[in-house]
């Protein structure tokens, strides 16, 4: 069968998903865990093998370290699907429930999107904690995972989908796809996908929003701002700078440009830079930013993601240049403030058009987990359907339906009958 | 300027637009109703030149009558104005509240989505509808309607542009393209536009949707069906089928094909097939349909949305059948079940995969007015951010805003310090 078709029979069997009762999602959801726990040896085997074939073939160690499945990775993912099971069901959830005129009622209720493609580069946990994403939410999932972790995915997989059946939920509820060539198969679903979620590098995410017709949720870029303010308490602003920075310096979320007020330079950049270089960050910066700490010159067109030990370093007049920078040069992931006076940042977050906007704390925060979500898809920087970290109410859409008792459409057009609109709630 | 630069202004103005103060967004409103009405005549008298040239042109007096913007249209949409102006502030609005830790507090608060692209067939009244939209919401928007009507719609575009400038909006919220090639132009704006609404015929909207990476809410199709099941109260059936398909032909929401339970089919079909006829409704079917009513025999691949006096029938058998069939050929707008059995429809209910799921009644009532939302952007027969009829809440995102007192992830890392998670609302 190809691609095209198995996704199709997925769709039609997507309803009978979405209507399955949250018991039997959350035994599905248990049951993996289970044989997560019960056949983690012969996981660790399979993630071996891909270590070894990632090692032959000369990948970085450091990319070797994202594709390791181990007791750690597994305790992770094991403690997900635990909070999972706990969370209320996302589905069935009432949002409106309205009586139009006597005998006639509407209700919107949430319900799981459909069919979500989940397509991501070589980490395995990802598989785990997003095909338990979508049976919690009911939705089917076809999921694509990177070949380097090919054995590793295949097992977990397996496994998770041997205990979606169990528990008795369709058949054709999870699919996986192997072939690289099916990427571009499950792109041109645009009838059957409703949601494609990649997780990935920046050119990855790229690639997929450039060429689907499907609806994507995701970022590709994570250019996320700090601005100090000359009414900043400075004795906070280096450690949550240097956290932001250095914390994790290959998520999203992590700081890439510092944009300092600068009637508080002169006293506050030399010992900030002090501190990152301590930190072993390297800084680049404007000309103004370099008479001050030294930093390599660069112009603010040049300023970039560097998903490493670096940082970009300008200096601006006040709240105002700083909001105009973040929203011409950002990437609307999320940005901080860094004042003592509530009405400077009022205006920040008022104004800077970024999914997260912060005073006084670390960029890093910006997170499904840390946002007391449970679980996370990914993070969105389109303002369509979710913003920021999304969980499982990013996975789940409404109907509406209408209750009525043989009403007609022209008995309120000629006024022989009008609507009330009682809300019932 | 082109396109690009103007609606990249606009873009970094947008922020200025969401933060305005609800009563500044009321009083354009306001202003708006006023001049409309003041300038009436002036108004009339532009459409007059449209219509004549519409004449000279040999536009069909159908569509003709869509182009016509006189007094009856001017009253609709200044009621539309006066109910928007009644309506709460969309933007604002905390859908989450939320202490993370001692001092570490998350809100998520409603905002506009930003730049919002318009495009539309000749129908004046959209763009005074479309427009009061995205001013109540606090949105920027690019409109650009068809060309038929381009004198009344660059004095309807004055008028309202005018209003909300005198309000204090910003001077580039609102802008007009009058180009047909400014469309391809706008279409590549993906930087800069975040939502694209279409108004038009099917061709228009799919064009649309193929030819850009900005997320489009609309619907191409609107094949709506209507399943009488052997539990429907016949004597409602016939009115409720007539009003769907007759109160209204050209609109979405008229039903295309009726799927009839097998079981009551000879009973039912050929009474129902005279009440059409005398509707002058075309009938066409199956060759069992055909059996009982003498229709024209058509396969159900050839079902379409006719938009006129003609509909499709096929026999079923029963609930299932009939679920399959609507899933597999129509386009998840509204689909309607007429039957006693409450487990019948909430089996209908739950499966059909559309944005309404209707029970006894037309599926002529998915609109934003019927639905009591004031008015209505569009419908969606997407899944992803909002579905069927869009009203206000269509218009706008969220924001996550982080206040902190110099918080950093290390220390939640370490286990110096854990989250606490404490709802406040």
């Amino acid at each position: 069968m190809s691609m095209k078709e198995e996704v199709r029979n997925m769709k039609l069997s997507a309803p009978e998903m979405a209507s399955s009762a949250a018991e039997v999602r959350d035994r599905a959801l248990q049951l993996a865990a289970e044989k997560l726990e019960a056949e983690k040896e012969a996981v660790f085997a399979e993630n071996a093998k891909d270590l070894a074939a990632a090692e032959a073939a000369g990948v970085a160690p450091a990319i070797r370290k994202r594709l390791k499945f181990n007791e750690e990775k597994l305790a992770d993912v094991l403690a997900g699907i635990r909070i999972l099971i706990g969370l209320p069901d996302p589905v069935g959830k009432v949002s409106l429930d309205r009586e139009l005129d006597e005998g006639l009622r509407l209700v919107r209720v949430s319900c799981p999107i459909g069919v979500i493609g989940v397509i991501f580069e070589a980490r395995p946990d990802a598989l785990v904690q997003i095909s338990t994403l979508c049976i919690k939410s009911g939705n089917c999932a076809v999921l694509k995972g990177g070949k380097e972790t090919a054995n590793t995915n295949r097992i977990l997989f397996r496994l998770i989908r041997e205990a979606a059946v169990e528990a008795g939920l369709p058949e054709n509820a999870l699919l996986q796809a192997e072939q690289h060539s099916e990427i571009d198969e499950l792109l041109a679903c645009d009838r059957e996908v409703d949601l494609l979620i990649p997780r990935g590098s920046n050119a990855f995410v790229q690639y997929i929003m450039n060429n689907t017709k499907i609806p994507v949720m995701g970022h590709a870029d994570g250019i996320c701002h700090i601005y100090v303010d000359k009414d900043a308490d400075l004795s906070k602003a280096v450690p949550v700078i240097v956290d932001a920075k250095t914390q994790y310096t290959a998520a999203c979320n992590a700081v890439e440009t510092l944009l300092i007020d600068r009637c508080i330079a002169p006293e506050f950049l030399p010992s900030l830079a002090e501190a990152l270089r301590k930190e072993q960050v390297k800084l680049y910066g404007t000309e103004e930013a370099a008479a001050l700490t030294g930093c390599e010159v660069i112009g603010e067109a040049d300023f970039r993601e560097y998903l490493d030990l670096a940082v970009s370093v300008k200096l601006v007049d006040g709240v105002e240049e700083a909001i105009s920078h973040i929203n011409r040069y950002g990437s609307h992931h999320t940005d901080a403030i860094l004042t003592e006076n509530a009405k400077t940042a009022e205006r920040f977050m008022q104004m800077v058009d970024s999914a997260g906007v912060y005073q006084n704390c670390s960029t890093r925060f910006a997170d499904g987990f840390r946002y007391g979500f449970g679980a996370e898809v990914g993070i969105s920087t389109g303002k369509i359907h979710a913003r920021g970290p999304v969980g499982l109410e990013g996975l789940v859409t409404y109907k509406y339906r209408l209750f009525g008792s043989g009403q007609t459409v022209g008995d309120y057009a000629s006024g022989r009958r009008s609507f009330h609109f009682r809300d019932l709630t």
